[in-house]
């Protein structure tokens, strides 16, 4: 049996895991990510929890049975491992795989965006398990997005590639996006963008509404409201999803994947969410036969991001 | 040497085009399309062809120093080169490669998507050149897309791959899109689309401008006009060029390609029209830096499909 790495770089924590060949997930830990030194200090905590965990495992040799590691980072990744910037991280200019390979022996190593990554976790062995073809949407406090095309992730030759979040959505938007930008995707089909979109429905009509009631209103308020049957919720979530189903109308005649999978903490509301984004799609576009495209949950939540780090590493 | 066959077959002619490894195209030549017993005909025909061109290279052994043959298809090939309809070569649920192929005694055959292989062709030889990821728009009676990801055509799982002329970019559009649909860029940045929003520019106001003199308005007139400072006719390009762009800015989001090809009779407006939807393309996005996205025009004319169609069958 063989093995691989996986390692989902975080802001705050590094999510290590340990996957067979087969998918299995032998064990999984976090540890804490150290900045500093351009990303030495937790390149070489990486490193030793590594060599620690198959030190503690009698049945696997690290340099026989390990293929590599994979790593995901959040930040744009060129194709040929060149990281720019990370702010998160607060690198610049470094060749993460390079530099955790050099600390590791020699031990192949590979990098690509964190979104990419888990696009890749959940084709391998999450919703998108047995396509090869897939596009992941993280509806978090922002939105990710990764594009697996065959097999592989797409990385885009500026480290763009899969950026759905930050794709122009509406053409008027007032306030700016956390890019820069105005009418971004993320300002609408985010958590926070869910939001927003709620309370500026709810400033400009006098419709009754229970949101109307809620201090402090999130987004999984609004789509429980909408649930339950409250029409100003529902009106506002249909008008989030629409947003996000126009996007990924433009996805199935680009990359045009067999599934599209929606994860991140709002996807918790679960199918009537995707029943809701899927019904969209058809609406946008008349080629585009709605039946043909599987609009998924997202089944791995954060280990998404291990298993596609791993999966850099085995062969297609 | 090793040489490749490239077939572009369409609606009325088949070109057919041998090249060598290095990309040189040594001989191209047309014949009419046969159409009947679904492909057959003119499939043999291409066959005959083929046999009788090398016949007459003394210096090229058909067996020895032929990789094979690409196809270029007007329709949707899926992955596997099954093709479930083709309505202009009246064709139904083949798969034409094999077809080919088992007619040339087991010569190695692909077949793609025609706009598809057309990119792979300008990103192999044309205004892709030194570049593995490309985006081709073909600006003609329709528009038509082809996506190349590090080297290879991205077909798409339902064969609608790179389709960019029917993703949606108005929402209130009463015309219907010969798809069926409303608000597809093809109708505001083929040709006829051009003509369409000029006259309906003309019809919203009562600007003066030189389009009004013309009977028979041409894109080319659109196009020519604009040049020449008309501003009605400058304002009518830039909107439809605008919607060109709105969508090139998803594209650069999605498979983030280095550069946008712009083909087609549309594109013999030459550099004033690649420079409007540079311009265009740079407002869209923030964190697309305009300045990264070459936005060029093709340089393969006509045999861009010939090209990309050999390069199927040649190793990357």
């Amino acid at each position: 049996m063989k093995y691989c790495v996986g390692a989902d770089i975080g802001g705050t924590t590094i999510k290590l895991g340990i996957i067979d060949e087969e998918g299995a997930l032998i064990s999984k830990w976090e540890i804490p990510t150290r900045k500093g030194e351009n990303g030495l200090l937790f390149m070489k905590d990486i490193a030793d929890e590594i060599r620690k965990a198959f030190a503690e495992k009698d049945d696997i040799s690290m340099e026989e049975d390990v293929l590599g590691v994979g790593i995901g980072i959040p930040g744009p990744v060129l194709p040929d491992g060149y990281v720019e910037v990370c702010v998160n991280l607060d690198v610049k200019d470094i060749y993460p795989a390079k530099l955790l390979s050099d600390l590791l022996g020699g031990m192949p190593a590979k990098v690509a965006n964190d979104a990419n990554v888990a696009a890749l976790g959940e084709m391998w062995q999450g919703a998108g398990k047995g396509h090869d073809s897939i596009c992941m949407v993280t509806l978090g406090t922002g939105v990710g997005g990764g594009i697996v095309n065959e097999g592989r992730i797409v990385p885009g030759t500026h480290g763009a590639g899969g950026e759905l979040g930050h794709m122009r959505v509406v053409d008027d938007e007032p306030e700016q996006c956390n890019c820069g930008g105005h009418g971004c995707l993320e300002q609408y089909a985010s958590a926070t963008g869910i939001v927003r979109v709620a309370k500026r429905m709810m400033a400009s009509c006098s419709d009754e509404s229970r949101m109307r009631e809620i201090e402090d209103l999130s987004a999984k308020d609004v789509c429980d409201l909408a649930k339950d049957g409250d029409e100003l919720a529902l009106r506002s979530l249909s008008y989030s999803m629409d947003k996000l189903a126009f996007i990924l109308s433009h996805i199935a005649l680009a990359t045009d994947p067999q599934v599209f999978v929606i994860g991140g903490g709002v996807s918790r509301a679960g199918t009537f969410l995707t029943d809701m984004i899927s019904e969209a799609l058809g609406r946008y576009q008349s080629i585009i036969k709605a039946d043909k495209y599987d609009v998924a949950l997202a089944t791995l939540g954060n280990n998404a991001g291990i298993y596609g780090a791993a999966k850099l590493m085995f062969p297609d």
